[in-house]
């Protein structure tokens, strides 16, 4: 991220659209609802983001796509064995969903969901975002061969997701707690030696 | 379903708004959206749900879960141990997903992510239909204590949902496919008496 641009107004709208889309996808990150959110002067949108709504989308999934692999390599750099760092990756998530009141969820999950013809562009930029964070957590695997690594990370990526939409619709940490300990199990066995 | 309502405005409306939610949550649900793809006349949606627009998602979510009910029980009726059940209810949904050309999710996942101020009240809706799917699937792990048959359960359920959303953001089966063979390894070694 550009220094130059923390607390501009283009900034603003950045994280109001991150926040839109963490709170209702694609739709949370609308021209009006970005303006409203981010008491941007109206008609500035178009003169930041030449491309419109799709441009602002992009960029706000990228943000936020690093904000999360910070994160992803905050939990990695920490101590123990991978089934460990596993765990503590969906305390802290379920950690998150609790202190902002199962309001929020995964915006790139968000805006996955809400794809159609209009904003198939930004399928690839999700799918992008989803595979970084997938081999950022493969180093977790290294005795494995890569395929087996690559599949394993992306099955614990899987898990996160679905758990945040699990616990969110019943604003309970519960489902990911209890998946953090079940992928957990499922990388210390694959890591075992057969 | 009341059969009398087949074919009926009514009926198309709740057929629309199931595809609308299942494209991009609940912004696909709208009531201008259900009227233009319904072909329902206009002003006939408060005929039919005085309650407007959360009623009709309601109904639509619940007509959406009890089909998925069905096609879960479809699958756990077949033959093989847990593990191949699980594998094979992967592969069904990638094969959907293929054929539907990855413009389709789950509607209570794409609902869900969408939820704020105005729709909290379908919150609980879609964490029950995720509740019936769990207790249906956790039938398969019967050797378990009741409580880890109901976590396991809820974790594949997480795992399909995740899948999904991986699938639908890379245009691929292949996040779905991987998913059903690491659930179903975690399902074997989890039933296996230790």
């Amino acid at each position: 991220m550009d220094a130059r641009f923390l607390d501009s107004p283009r900034d603003r709208m950045v994280d109001a659209a991150i926040a839109g889309m963490r709170t209702c996808g694609l739709a949370g990150a609308g021209i009006n609802q970005v303006i409203a959110a981010s008491g941007a002067p109206k008609g500035s949108l178009y003169h930041y983001f030449p491309g419109g709504k799709l441009e602002l989308a992009r960029e706000a999934l990228e943000r936020f796509g690093e904000t999360r692999q910070q994160e992803l390599q905050t939990v990695l750099a920490g101590d123990g064995p991978p089934d460990q760092k596993i765990a503590r990756l969906f305390k802290r998530a379920a950690k998150g969903m609790a202190q902002e009141d199962f309001r929020y969820g995964c915006a790139v999950a968000g805006v996955t969901l809400d794809l159609d013809e209009d904003s198939a562009a930004l399928g690839p930029v999700c799918s992008g975002l989803l595979d970084s964070w997938t081999q950022t957590l493969a180093v977790l695997f290294e005795p494995l061969p890569a395929a087996r690594r690559k599949a394993l990370a992306r099955f614990v990526i899987t898990a996160f997701e679905g758990a945040l939409v699990q616990a969110r619709a019943a604003r309970s940490t519960q489902p990911l707690l209890e998946a953090g300990e079940l992928a957990g199990s499922l990388v210390r066995a694959q890591l075992q030696p057969s």
